[in-house]
């Protein structure tokens, strides 16, 4: 099944969404990362999430790295290493400092541990969080 | 085994626990949240879990909404009601407006469906990341 | 869904796997805890389920408390709280205290912050472990 | 992102956890296993981890191979392969033999088994587990 | 947090979402199910979520009951105990008989425990399934 | 640990297994995939979970392919690359185009972004679906 699709093999619907993304990113469509080598092969499915990333990282409130950290964090709790692979390397392009790192690996930690003593010790939610 | 200690009826380490966190937080120890009154019956791991969270939201290089994020990010990929309950409830207390949330669970949502795209399609690691 | 069976009501099938399960724990099968309820509708289910769980907790090299532990361990890793309230109840029939039970956690909560530590950092496993 | 530190390599406050584990398991300090290698880049994340587990794995109440067990049965539910690598190992090393992992993993399994259930019918918790 | 909207008073952007899902489901717009009484805080999710529900379950090659049972399978397997509710009430009415039930709980669950054993043993991957 | 036993080298109990399964799909047992060797240093755990395999694909209500995306489903939810990649390739041999792939992900990837909407928004179970 894992097979991957090089950028001039693909599809034209395969295409365009390649040729969106390295645009935006400026690079080499032929340049591009494995994940999408790999959804090639469904455009469909493709297609939806190269918009559901767009609409996620536009620029809004939450400033670029904010927005990697988090889904940093999201990928470190559900174990993806091609994740974890990816969105390190663009958070260090988006500017995260070793130091920042580390910072970052603590939350996500503390937060590891808390949910699993809240649900150990089966702790009711406060009535204050609900009416916050 | 879902017992609550209320402040008044902690044993003297679990009280010191408690009256650090309410100093730091201005409040009244008796209005401690349920995670400490549950804790409160292993002293230990209640010692330790409270030195882990100052250190990770202790101030430094990120931002203490940034923090919140990523700590109700990895709540929301690990399913803890009571973790997302209490700390989507400190993020609007540390500025999260209702525009800042729809861009975060726009981010989480995205990594989510990254991550099991990238396992459902056994997508391998690019070499370009390792080096990054 | 969640409908409940009570004993009375029960198939044939599922009042033998309940008779079963009753006399082994010496009480009357009228006060069989909900699994087996919820399992009654479907006895081919129940029936592999009683069997596993007969042969989990047969007797054998691990003590029976070991046992209850690691099944809670498992239970608390995926946030099963029917599962962490009925094996936590009884792990202490079979005698764990509250100081064994501190212990436990501290173990069950470094095994979870080094799960993810692990993966965070993408640590290839030891030559040597595999050797072990 | 997967670098690993050599001990020789690492600075002061990473060498000197590293010489603390080293010394308690009577190993060089040069033949520490990778997942120290990997956090010597984050003294602060390496210093906390270390201290966890030491406390967790102190001589107590539970025998050393049970906490190894509680230890495995976690990174298993996980699906951490360096975990269940390095403490399937020490778990040998402390006197698992084969028919014990054998037991164990029926006890494991069962609860893989038993948590999924309870979820899937939405089994409610008797009263009389809150009551123990 | 858990804050439900109800149908007249939400935003023209999520009205618009709710009357085509009822339209198609030949229901009045205020009996839509509380999901869509939620996400109505963030009609941007909302919008991009219903987009993605009604092309996944879009007339297809495969049929309605199928696309259900996948859908109630991953529920279970991340334990969504509203997705478990909402989706089984779904199933039954595209004809899931309690026969068909408990087969698909003999699936469900003997995925669960071969997921886990492989995990346990890091059984390798054969080659034969990548030239599939 | 990742150790495998050849067919030809197995206890007389792990090779009545294997035979089993061979026959039931006529191959050499020479020829049986990797998680079989990897289980038969424990029989017992092996025959138990031979036979919860059969019992689960056996003839039925379902059809034979439905059964396979649901084990793949279950797979993709918690990560299991080898029974990705095995159970992936017998969903092809029982019929699975691409384009009926394409739906499967499709549906996949709703229940995915559904289950963790749910939990994010702590969104209540209606009553109507308790009551269906």
């Amino acid at each position: 099944m894992p097979k991957l699709v090089e950028y001039k093999d693909m599809a034209p619907r395969a295409k365009a969404v390649v040729e969106g993304i390295a645009a935006a990113r400026g690079i080499d469509p032929s340049a591009i990362n494995n994940v999408w080598k790999a959804l090639a092969r469904h455009p469909g499915v493709m297609e939806q999430f190269a918009a559901e990333m767009k609409a996620a990282f536009a620029p809004g409130k939450l400033d670029p790295l904010t927005k990697e950290l988090v889904y940093l964090a999201v990928s470190i709790a559900n174990q993806c290493e091609y994740c974890i692979a990816s969105h390190g390397a663009m958070a260090r392009r988006k500017g995260m400092t070793d130091e920042m790192h580390e910072e970052f690996m603590r939350v996500v930690l503390a937060a590891q541990k808390g949910n699993k003593l809240v649900t150990a010790y089966r702790v009711p939610v406060d009535e204050a969080f609900d009416e916050a």
